[in-house]
């Protein structure tokens, strides 16, 4: 948010990173899927390869536009940083958002030409019921609630790897394959395989994600307390430590 | 311990820490369980889920609480700090383990609730017998041992990458699969699935994590000596470092 | 690169550290392949430690050489310090090329030996088709883009970490199975097995490799612009940070 | 090698050390054996829990005795300590690898107390063959070669997660296992199982990990050239940099 590079570079850097996140997960699902029948070992490998392309886009483009390759994550951060200008504005979160959903679909359009299909078509994968939606839930809450964590406590140059392997862990302990962000998922309904999703079950997965992330700033707010001080440099009194949004943003690629 | 959070703030995070940890634990179990036969694959699923939501836990949670989300490490830090005061009050240690349970029972409901079972049953997954209780003394010394070492060299620090690595390995190694918190046992009573206990056999794995719990002391006191010193800050003369609790309970979140 | 290591040292080290690579490579293949008959299975292994050697050889070989053990790495380092001197020479640079062919024949008859065949022979494992010379271009792009990008944003000390995680992850999101080498390339034309490559697909893929090396650099200059100042040191002005290259020599192996 | 503990509990922390080393890589793999009858996924899991084993010991027995748990690195430290006295004398190391030989089998018999057998038996699982013994020479080599090296380069620092990492991908890419430790061997030769070898295969065993020790040793003359200066302190003139031992032994221990 805060780095030097124009607005037009940031918003190209969300929609390369969210094309190359959605070119892993939806890649290494069509690969699992024609190397192997047992659909737990499949999971073993898009959960482990998905882990690791986020991460490695988190550092590289982090310095650049943020890295947030997630409109959860933006709204997040414009609903955390409305009053004291910290986060990106109303106009600027909307560019992000857009340009990671095209990125997105871009995404899956690449990996099912590396794979397969030469022709658009949408997923069939249906991916509906209340327990899909309540692992949904769980999903973006939990992501939620860790990258504001970890900028409570001060460590957001762990949010690489924690984000990472929260996403290894997350697709693993929820029912619904944990999502937990609505550009993914559009992208997700271009490619009928393994990680799709049909767009018939695109707003009930994108409203549970959005009502994640509600519950996972208010988790946020019971564990950690008001931020306290609207100074930028979050230096203000309190028992609160905020960290300043410069230093979260190049922090953020201190992978360790 | 030694967070100026509120001690109701503390206790809600063990709880919703514990929680989401029994939740991990147990959904992963649930989605491994459904998606192949190969016991072993089901078992890597679940120790790599469950170990990093544990890291994650204890990173997120540590600088709020302690991040210890387990009765015999509560129990643990009570013991080593009843003359020097850098541990837990008896009463405080008491309010943690409360908390501990019901979180845990909380947690396994929440994965049933997105796994499948509307209604709450008891586990009938059986595990008696000597081996399994040695496993289970096995695997508790080794995390007892693990968290005062890494105390006695100064690296508590590490705690949430090494504590997370040792219980994906100890899952294995161990005949018991390496429950080795109390909460958890009873938290898991009320799953009927590849993750829980009966509830006859609670008390011979809880009396067994005790046991190990002391063995890990004694263990600790054989490798690293007695601690010198009882003032806080850890600056006693003699060979032995101790790091003090404030320096410990901050660097706890500096994963790496 | 800038190390005070003889011309001779650093050769042998590419020449060497190549050869372990490509043991690792295939010896693991070969391992995989007579344990199980589940293809994905075999890859978790073979990508797994493959990741791993490669990781462990950078950090290793990096302060030597400069680790780069892969010609596109090489030549990408001389395109980029064509100008300012700060990457090899010509000469030194085809001295690395030639090392590293070599050490990557050594490597896969070693790991023939290890596993099996005495006898020299040729892989008949054919991989021809736009798709799959689609994924080598996307792998070898990601990996420049990677490792241009880390310098960029000053953070090559987690190169061996960071290119040991993407080939992980590449493996599994590319579908030519992110070979990403010209020199491995060839070595594994030298054996008849799972992650062999018949000599008659050698010219595709090399060339797919060398046109992703091209878009990887392309991508680099789109994300973070023309790196400014041309004194070696990169202290000069402008937005884009540059680390000079003795730092990144070094930096390379400071791991974590 | 130079912490302040006594021989005694050096000894000791040697002996407990391995112990606990072959109870994770005997108990891992009888837990793997007993549930899936893929090999591959066996050795997967083996391979994990076992690296991770290794890795957390030497973290935590590191500022104690040196956390070498292995006969040939104790060895290698001797050998090249010998003229500066930077390493164990003549009798430290015999201590050292008898307390590590009798901790080997007492740790095996542990994994078998808590698996299965309660009487003693010998391994009937034979590893002859030039193939094996070049694979253990490999094995061994490649160990000391990165023990060495990161000495060399002063990042023992990186020991403990560096080591776990290659001993996890040297189980695979080797033909014979990896065992790559002399007290290991003879203590596996204590369980009849996955993980065993039977008494007469290690005459030849221990004989290649001693020559692939040797090796190793070579490989990393060749590469980072003599070690200047026999000054314990290492500020010895020239272009290697030696770290010195107090340094090296503290640092073993900051795992990232």
């Amino acid at each position: 948010m805060h780095s030097s590079a124009s607005p037009v570079r940031k918003a190209a850097a969300e929609l390369i990173g969210t094309a190359a996140l959605v070119a892993v997960v939806v890649g290494s699902g069509l690969q699992a899927a024609r190397l192997t029948e047992d659909t737990a070992v499949q999971l073993l490998a898009n959960s482990l390869a998905s882990a690791i392309g986020l991460g490695l886009l988190i550092a590289l483009f982090g310095p650049v536009s943020g890295g947030q390759l997630n409109p959860v994550v933006t709204l997040s951060a414009w609903w955390l940083g409305r009053r004291d200008g910290s986060g990106p504005g109303t106009r600027e979160a909307l560019a992000y958002v857009a340009a990671q959903t095209v990125g997105a679909v871009a995404g899956a359009l690449l990996a099912e030409a590396m794979f397969g299909r030469a022709e658009v078509v949408w997923s069939t994968q249906e991916r509906i019921g209340d327990r899909l939606l309540l692992g949904e839930v769980v999903a973006t809450a939990g992501l939620v609630l860790l990258i504001c964590g970890l900028t409570r406590i001060g460590r957001t140059q762990l949010a690489p790897v924690a984000v990472a392997a929260y996403i290894a862990a997350a697709i693993w302990f929820t029912s619904s394959g944990s999502f937990a962000n609505p550009a993914a998922t559009v992208g997700r309904a271009f490619t009928d395989s393994f990680t799709g999703i049909s767009p018939g079950s695109l707003p009930g997965f994108i409203a549970a994600q959005l009502a994640g992330g509600a519950m996972g700033l208010a988790l946020a707010a019971v564990l950690y307390g008001k931020p306290v001080g609207r100074d930028a440099s979050g230096s203000g009194p309190g028992q609160d430590r905020r960290v300043s949004p410069e230093s979260a943003d190049t922090a953020a690629v201190r992978m360790r």
